[in-house]
């Protein structure tokens, strides 16, 4: 079982992303967890050192997917 | 089953995102089709009429995620 983490901010962009794509992971070899940097900004440090530059983001297996664009993480500090 | 098509150029970060992205949607949920629109630029007009602005993108239901950033789509007109 694979670790992905979604990073989001709950932004529209983000929702919709975690809708139609975190969910869509295979759940057999996927374990998602979806975190709030809104809500959790301790955690902005863990993304950037995931090379995560903007929300939304999917990191799998270390790497840093952006996907489209909600906010940038410097609004997020 | 909801189809999914993968857009891509062959460039490095479509090769990652395909690999690492792609390929990890759920078999049981989605039909992934991958489209190299270097190889096929009749399908251009297809990912455009999607909301495809750059590659790798992926269509899910209609809907277009942008992965990172590889290419414009005008480059491979």
């Amino acid at each position: 079982m694979q670790q992905a983490i979604f990073y989001h901010a709950g932004c529209p962009v983000c929702v919709t992303a975690e809708q139609q794509f975190a969910q869509a992971l295979d759940p057999a070899r996927y374990a998602v967890e979806v975190v709030h940097l809104g809500q959790d900004a301790r955690r902005v440090a863990e993304a950037e050192g995931f090379g995560v530059q903007s929300v939304p983001a999917l990191v799998i297996d270390g790497q840093a997917f952006h996907i489209n664009f909600g906010a940038p993480l410097s609004a997020l500090k």
